[in-house]
């Protein structure tokens, strides 16, 4: 059937932080779907810090977002009707046609969601591709081996609260850098052992030297600036470093400050590996096998901040830059 | 027997670039070698850029040199006297007393040296711990693959020739970057496909580009500062940086600019790992049993830049800054 869909599009693109007015929201009317196409109506959409580097027109490894056009992200949905053998009205399935109330695609393009019994919405945070990211860059980037002192920042994100949990639960010692009271609590709640607000501290290094005086041997870099100053200063030799994000650095319009005592990589021979999450899907089932023993057995929590409705997606997503959500942010659209 | 020996000490410690005066000649009685120690005569010295870490006193993988004592370095030199069984007069032998004229040490503290027909000095060069950073770096480090692009910076040094040569015998692409048109020539000469003479270059990344018009897989870091920015800009995905040293930043008295554009290393992949020659002398027969037969098959150059004297040793170390030296610097003492 023809159904109508709201959708968020780039207006203009962000210099510097993102504001409102590089969104707009429109109206769209989908007809049925044809033959081989899906409709799909979603339930939930993601918004990601990394969304920022496809507003800017630029190479990278994931093509720019374009002006005039419906964003793109994870979202999981419900099939209304179906063209596809393959799908059925109610099935749910997981896509990357996010900012929009719904959608017409070939079957192809969608994976159907099988929730294990968890909620839909965790296959956007701890069960997808945050919690995956968080379990890459621990295990197989960082190489995480016994007696590890782990250092994570923006610890009480999506990616960053799930890198703290996996390591409490292998039995790391956990040092943790998060901005203000609730997101330290919250540390405090998923067993991290030492909390860093960043935000009241004058001197972060001397902050992170004091919380691991033995020194650090991972740090799960999400933040960049003077976090990845404070890390280098306080890496153990042989400290290995999974670099994940940089979000202090993705609406700076100067040249960034980078780290002035990068030379200490060479003194302490220390490994610095930036990864992205999509040259890793191999991990996904042993991820989810490790995940699903840790959810059953009751060790493993997780927040979400929920913000309802296609037009507050905007707002969702400059969120995730004022360090406005605790867990991982979300849209609810049904 | 007793003889006298000149020595260099560390006066005073350096602020910035180091001064002739932050140095003292002194000479010393040696007495005859007591039970189980041998009394040599250096004919070599080595000055190397990771002296000057020493001369801060500062934590670091090896403790500082210590004002009014001798410095320390490599040295070949000749066996004038032995107490030791092991050793007699007329061996060559190699040791980290160097810095001075002549010395006492036991028998343990010495490595007698087989040159297999090579002048004695290549052991504090190519055949030393500058060949085998290069070859460690580029092999183990940098994991170089078929294929790969090169970019070595202080391409005409001591390290950074090895790593060029290496490099193209084993069939790669190599840019080299070096300062002046000597060094330059020197680069063609030993095979470098494309020379970027720094000290001309107005815009290091640009002419990186344009001498790497398809990316670098693989830099050999021996500079730091606007090199660092340039390979970090011009890498490919995945590629792997070698971090053997920052030449460039180890007399600055502010704090070092770091590369403002370090968050490429997240979305590029990019692996950047320091290392110390030292932990990694498990690879030494390896790199000889290679490095020989590239000697014998002519395929291997090599440049030495000689002072004479112990009085010029510090001389020596102070060009290695402005650098005045092409291919290894050394001291002959004898």
């Amino acid at each position: 059937m023809s159904i109508t869909s709201k959708e968020v599009r780039l207006k203009s693109r962000p210099v510097g932080l993102p504001v409102a007015d590089n969104f707009e929201i429109a109206q769209v009317q989908l007809p049925a779907p044809g033959a081989g196409e899906v409709q799909v109506k979603n339930l939930w959409m993601t918004v990601d810090p990394y969304m920022r580097g496809r507003m800017m027109d630029r190479e990278s490894y994931v093509p720019p977002f374009q002006i005039g056009e419906a964003l793109q992200g994870g979202a999981i949905g419900e099939v209304v009707a179906s063209e596809d053998a393959n799908f059925k009205a109610g099935d749910l399935v997981s896509s990357m046609f996010g900012w929009r109330e719904a959608f017409n695609a070939p079957g192809g393009a969608l994976q159907k969601l099988d929730t294990h019994g968890l909620p839909p919405q965790t296959f956007l945070g701890v069960a997808g591709m945050p919690g995956l990211t968080a379990y890459v860059g621990l295990i197989k980037i960082a190489a995480l081996k016994p007696g590890d002192v782990v250092f994570v920042s923006a610890a009480a994100g999506a990616v960053g609260s799930v890198v703290c949990q996996i390591a409490k639960i292998k039995g790391h010692t956990v040092i943790g850098s998060a901005g203000g009271p609730e997101k330290a609590a919250f540390l405090k709640e998923i067993g991290v052992d030492h909390v860093i607000d960043y935000k009241v501290e004058k001197d972060l290094t001397a902050a992170l030297a004091k919380a691991a005086p033995k020194g650090i041997d991972v740090y799960f870099e999400n933040v960049g600036g003077e976090h990845l100053d404070a890390a280098l200063a306080v890496a153990n030799p042989f400290a290995r470093f999974a670099l994940c994000g940089m979000i202090s650095q993705y609406n700076v319009t100067e040249a960034p400050k980078g780290p002035s005592n990068i030379m200490l990589a060479v003194g302490k021979s220390l490994r610095l590996e930036g990864f992205i999450v999509s040259n890793h899907f191999d991990m996904l089932p042993q991820y989810v096998a490790e995940l699903s023993g840790w959810i059953q057995s009751g060790q493993f929590k997780w927040k979400e901040t929920v913000e309802t409705g296609i037009e507050n997606a905007p707002a969702a997503f400059l969120k995730l830059f004022s360090g406005e959500n605790m867990g991982k942010m979300l849209v609810k659209l049904a």
